[in-house]
Formats: C-alpha cells, structure tokens, sequence
C-alpha cells in the first residue's frame, strides 16, 4: 500500500478480532509498511489469531490495553513509548467499541453509560494518554497526515444524526447510534484543539463489514473496506482534519 | 403567549433555576397557558424561587424528581398519571442538564461519564418513562405539536458538530460539548422511532442566556430567550420533528 512507509509508527486499539485484527494483518502484509506496528488488545491471552499473527511477523508488537482501564493506558504508554524512541507515535487508530443494539423499548441506562464509556470515553482518554509522543511526532514534520501524527477514530455510518432519521428506517440502537454520534463530537473537538499542533484527528466509518460485529449480511468483506480505509489513511491530509469519511473517502454529513 | 392553551398539560424538568425555573414563571403568567403546569425539581427543599412561585400560583404543581434516579422518576410519573388523567400528557420538556467545562488538559473519565449520564441518559430515560402518558395524549390528536404530543430536549450550539471547529476557536469544553451533542442523537433517534405514534420530539438551543449556568456576560437575558422558546413551542409542527432549532426558530447544523 504506497504511502504507508511515511509513517514511521502505528497504534491500533481492538486488534485481537474484526477490524482491527484485519487492519493489523494487512498493515504487516503491505510492502512498504510502517516501521512499527503495535497492536493493542484487551486481553492478550484470547487474541489467538493476533497470537499467531506475531509468530509468523516477529517484529509485529502487542500491548495489553483495556481501553477502559486507566493502569492499562498508562502501561501501554510507556510500552509503546519505549517503542517508537525520540520518534514518536505518528498514528493511533482508535478501534476498539463495542456495540450494544438496544432498542427503545429495551434500552437501560447502564447500557447507554457503557457503551459511551467504551466508544465515546476510551478514545478520548487513549488520546489524551498518548498525546506526548504524538506531538513528539508532530514536532518533526510539516503538513498534517500520517507522516507526522494523525488520530484516527473508527465511527459508523450510524453516527450520522442527519442520516438516521426518517418514516421506513429502522428501530434505532440507542447506546450504539449515541456512543458513535458522541465520538464524532470527539474527534471534532481534537481537531480544533489540535489543529495548532498539527495534529490531524479525524472519524472513519470502514463501512458494514462481515465481522463478529457486523454479521454475515454485512456489505463489504473485510478485505474490501480493510484495502480502502489503509488507502485513505495513507493519504490524510490537512482538508481531512475534523471530517467524517466514510471507507471510500466520502464525506458523510454529521 | 397564542397557541399555548392547545396544550392541556406540560412538564418541565430541571424548573428550580435558570432557563427552567423561567419558564415555568412564564408559563404561569402567559394567557391563555396550559391548563396543567407541573414543574420537577431536583431538591424541593432547595427549590427557593420555584416554591415561592408556587404559593402565588396555587394551580402549579410541583414534582421532585432527580433525573438520574430511577426510583424518582417512577415516583414523579405516579404523580404526573394522577395529575393529567386520561388526557395524557401533551408536553415533555426536557430541561435538566449540568455543564462541565473541562478542557481537554483537565477533562477526567468520570467528567464525560457524570455530564453524558445527566445530559443524555437522564433525558432518555424520563421520556422512555414518561411515553405512556404522551401515548395516551398523542392518540387524541392528529398532526404533530403540543396540542398532542411533543418532547422538547433542551440542547444548545455547543451541541453542533458542525459549527464547533476551526482554528481561533475556543478550547473546547469535552463533558459539556460531548453530552449535548449525544442529546441531540437521541432526540433524533426519538423522533424516528415515535413518528409514526404522531409524538413530535425535537432539540432546542435556547440561545446563550443570562443564567448562573450561561454567566452574565450571556448575549441574552432570560425573557427574550424564554419568549422566543414559548412561541416556538407553541407553534411546532410535524416539519420541525426530529430537528435542532435555535430560540428564533432557525435550523442548527447538526
């Protein structure tokens, strides 16, 4: 994948399965590819397929981080910190989320406050924990994109507060549509903030994707949305700091 | 203020000070008004102006209810059943929020999940509560608005994705920015999933007020925001379901 090689490092949380898993894959198959990969798992004892993929890629690296767990932030940081040296962290994917589908009928509001805990909280404290080595990447660089330090938050189609709406659309999952919606709002408030470091942050929905999370009926193989979204991240650039794309680099409203 | 006698009764949480307690006093002074005004407080005991309010206006009822405890918000719903009878309830307004302005250097997980929990969930739950009640008003009615059924989430333009990004901008408030933003989610995944019940659900940005929680630097005072809400809610109609208007009726990028 051309243009991955400008990034001398990438973090990316929820990689034991689903997308992130696949990202990490098809990041350690890429020639040329950034010089550390480091993925991020919850618990590394179940990432069997993670597992095996660092067997065959030793210089593949893994960190135990519980997003949620705050002892877990502040020791993967100094993992990843004595990682990527004087260098610094040019590209954090936050990946990890959970969805919870519940209906109106059904929702709780323990279901609302985990589900933000985990897709709208985590990422926003994951940043906040790694932001001295990305603005460490930052300060060696010019322009904004991957090859100086970009945050990459993995939202959803179903974020969107305009696109979710209307007579014939379906009961709405309502920690699941809220969490998304609300990290978009992260991301957004990370890119103004940022913006004078020049650190790019912005949210990427991959597309429906058959995995555990999307369901066999999804859109897109994993290979489909995987190849897009390592193209488009590729190329971010200073017009996509504080936007909304989808896999095929789309802008979708807000 | 017209058009507010279509409304039989309405509830307005959060009404023990600023933009609540405003509108409650208005409500009470408007001819014609609606003919059952149930105010909810969190604290009654501290509820100084409200309960003054009150023994000059002995037709308003006074509920207490803490928007994120369950077991007031089924005592409040007992009492506001008792309250409008058959007729239902024909008004919601969610009113209830607390504003944490923690920037990103400062902002803690426990900030995102206290203000997301008050601003988000809580509105969500009391409505889920409360559908019974604007059910039973919504099936006497046809078209959409306060004569039959509407619940009216007070947001704010902190709220929109959109408008809150760019360089000179203020650093951002992440609690505050994060949880009116999932509001306004809510409001539309409400809307959505009730429109074909005829209950209208809409958010509403009344304007930077001089309150304790808008500061006295605010642009506008209590009785023009209040004026322009009180007509606007009046006059909502099925165009405004699932939207985000500003006091003056304006439409809001999400």
């Amino acid at each position: 994948m051309s243009g991955l090689h400008k990034c001398s490092s990438i973090l990316v949380t929820g990689a034991s399965r689903g997308i992130g898993l696949h990202l990490v894959e098809t990041l350690m198959k890429s020639k040329p590819r950034p010089g550390k990969v480091i993925a991020a798992a919850r618990d590394r004892s179940r990432a069997k397929e993670l597992n095996r993929l660092a067997e065959s890629h030793p210089d593949l690296y893994i960190v135990t981080l519980d997003v949620t767990n705050k002892d877990d932030i502040k020791a993967a940081f100094k993992e990843v910190e004595s990682l990527v040296g004087d260098k610094g962290l040019n590209c954090l994917v936050n990946n990890a989320g959970i969805k919870l589908d519940s209906t109106l009928n059904e929702v709780t509001a323990e279901e609302m406050m985990k589900n933000f805990e985990v897709n709208t909280v985590s990422p926003l404290m994951v940043t906040k924990a790694f932001l001295p080595l990305l603005r460490k990447a930052a300060k060696q660089g010019t322009g904004m994109g991957i090859h100086r330090a970009a945050i990459v938050n993995v939202s959803s189609m179903l974020a969107s507060i305009q696109l979710n709406w209307g007579e014939g659309t379906k009961e709405k999952w309502y920690p699941y549509h809220v969490s998304k919606t609300a990290l978009n709002m992260v991301t957004r408030c990370l890119s103004s903030d940022l913006l004078g470091e020049g650190i790019l942050c912005m949210s990427l929905c991959p597309g429906w994707v058959k995995t555990d999370m999307g369901g066999p009926q999804a859109q897109l193989t994993k290979e489909e949305s995987i190849d897009n979204i390592l193209k488009l991240i590729s190329n971010l650039s200073e017009k996509d700091n504080g936007g909304f794309l989808n896999h095929t680099g789309e802008t979708l409203p807000w």
